[in-house]
């Protein structure tokens, strides 16, 4: 298990792409838009991980309700698998809640499924798989 | 510069440690108690990152004020340089607001300055170096 990458909630790509590439001293390498999920990420390596920084672009994005109760900052800790469906029984197994057990595509060419951060200490944890 | 550490902010070592052994799916490495910071703290190898799960061990610790505020969960992201004070001068001069900008000595043989949450989109930054 790795951590793959660290979810970070903003309003404005625009104005986070500045501040972060400020901070990182680097440029993102890519933006990606994934509609299933109605958000428009940024990414930047650091070392063997990255920061997604996640915009929304509805009103029914789970980053807009996200914005909606909290302040911009981290949204999610993503931790990269094998093979997620072994990983989801261990997790099961050891009494974790998921908000859905069945993976979906996410962005950066990922299966992807979310535990209930009511099981992980307010921390919302996304394991991942690259999608072969 | 590196992801060094994620640090979570939690209520009792004793149940976090637990819930975060069984996410994923090792022991922590260490506990380390930082008297200047009144915390204590326990350490996972995530591939080349760590979690660090942190613990008030009185009132007047910034995690215990941390947590009369918010809930549980991430509290700050520490990336790693090689040298600190090269570095403060070089975010200083990016426009970046600090905490402080004297180096302090943090948990696990680090010197560690802060970055201002409101210059960073709501997130807490720390910048560490090893110390020699």
């Amino acid at each position: 298990m790795k951590l793959e990458h660290i979810g970070i909630a903003v309003k404005s790509l625009e104005v986070s792409d500045d501040l972060f590439s400020k901070l990182l001293g680097k440029e993102n390498y890519k933006q990606e838009t994934v509609g299933s999920e109605s958000v428009k990420t940024s990414f930047y390596k650091v070392g063997e991980s990255k920061l997604e920084l996640l915009e929304a672009t509805n009103s029914e994005s789970t980053i807009a309700k996200y914005l909606d109760k909290n302040r911009e900052g981290v949204h999610h800790l993503a931790f990269s698998v094998e093979n997620i469906f072994e990983e989801i029984k261990r997790l099961q197994t050891a009494g974790f809640q998921f908000i859905s057990t069945e993976p979906k595509e996410g962005a950066d060419n990922k299966l992807v499924v979310f535990l209930h951060p009511k099981s992980t200490n307010g921390v919302l944890v996304e394991i991942c798989q690259e999608k072969n």
